[in-house]
């Protein structure tokens, strides 16, 4: 029998090129959405609502018993939102037992983009593990979706890819030079990920904003090891 | 004074995010548009025509005096041209004193997307360091454009662009992941080109049409060392 397909996508401008609707389809976007909703739902969170709108974020905010808003636009949060886009601000504390409605740059902009595929999951360097297994046992083609920046190739959401596909290549068919880089670049960044991120158009943004510790909370490798996938609107824990 | 800007762009279908009103654009389409479109100028070609139909190519060719028709659709001879898309056809006793009418699945319609572009240039292995000299010398913005397959991201013609960025990073400044991934790959590939690019979706989709041989000279490095400009619609020796 032959086995499934795995691609990747390094933007959302190329997703009509992808078969979405027959694919799991992973969303990362490893700074900072995929690892902030990675860890609010580890911390006991209900539910991660992604809106595609800082307005619907908002409106939904007031609808929503026991809800926090969230999100941002260029790496700021976004006014009249209660929280930023930083897996930091989502402790235990703050989100147990609340529903986090969360609209970011990237992120939830590409999981609204993908709402046809076949399922859609979540994946970020601090579930990678839960990720991998969840693609192995699926035994279903698969997409790698890079949110990146504004539609730009970025290298963080890239070496999640490799990293992914490291991971799971003996269980997958693959003819594809973006999953091919990805695994490339990954192999030259695996040993020491934090400082080889360091040199991307993502952490230099982010710096100036004094983000640095954010970045190094998001390269943690399963220090949150929950499948999470979207389901009725919802993301929640599998 | 600062420094002009370089940046790397994968697909034309991420050409939007780009400024090309204000850049040298460079057209890279390793296997073969941009290697074939070296070697007949090299060979003695008064000019090439690109063009974006085949029957565009057929009623130019018939249009002008002592050219010949060239191309492909899907890595194969398009029916109704008089040549394919192998740049060891175009020799001196063929080519030399004709025109080159050509059109491509990937290179040539690139080039037609970029017609608003403060200049363009071809670039290949070919004649790389005839590339990286004319970009240094110009001290303009520079995009590489990478005609990928069908928009998908390809192996070849990033390695090209990170081959590029090694060689003229002293004299532009650079904060551009495609760039950085394409340079990192590049230093990979670099002692061992041909062999590295084997495991490639092109390489392995135009070794079914027995193509090896035409891969192989595409990856020689700087055997036509020549500056390519586009100019009145012609590509022609600078």
């Amino acid at each position: 029998m032959s086995q499934p397909k795995i691609e990747t996508c390094f933007s959302p401008s190329l997703l009509h090129l992808y078969d979405i609707k027959n694919s799991i389809v992973v969303i990362i976007d490893i700074f900072r959405a995929t690892s902030t909703i990675t860890t609010a739902l580890d911390n006991g969170a209900i539910s991660v609502i992604p809106t595609d709108s800082v307005s619907h974020c908002i409106e939904l905010g007031k609808q929503i018993h026991n809800s926090l808003t969230a999100g941002e636009r260029d790496g700021k949060i976004a006014d009249g939102l209660q929280h930023g886009n930083s897996p930091s601000e989502f402790t235990k504390e703050l989100i147990e037992n609340k529903t986090l409605i969360l609209t970011t740059t990237n992120g939830t902009r590409l999981l609204h983009q993908c709402k046809e595929a076949n399922e859609i999951i979540i994946g970020s360097f601090l579930n990678l593990s839960a990720v991998c297994k969840y693609l192995i046992e699926s035994k279903k083609d698969v997409l790698l979706a890079c949110a990146s920046w504004k539609d730009r190739f970025n290298l963080e959401d890239t070496l999640f890819a490799g990293a992914v596909y490291k991971h799971v290549q003996a269980h997958f068919e693959m003819n594809c030079d973006s999953t091919r880089a990805a695994h490339l670049l990954y192999r030259q960044a695996e040993p020491h990920l934090y400082e080889f991120i360091q040199d991307s158009s993502h952490f230099l943004r982010l710096s100036k904003y004094g983000l640095q510790f954010d970045m190094e909370y998001c390269c943690q490798v399963d220090k949150h090891n929950n499948t999470i996938v979207y389901k009725d609107g919802k993301l929640v824990k599998k």
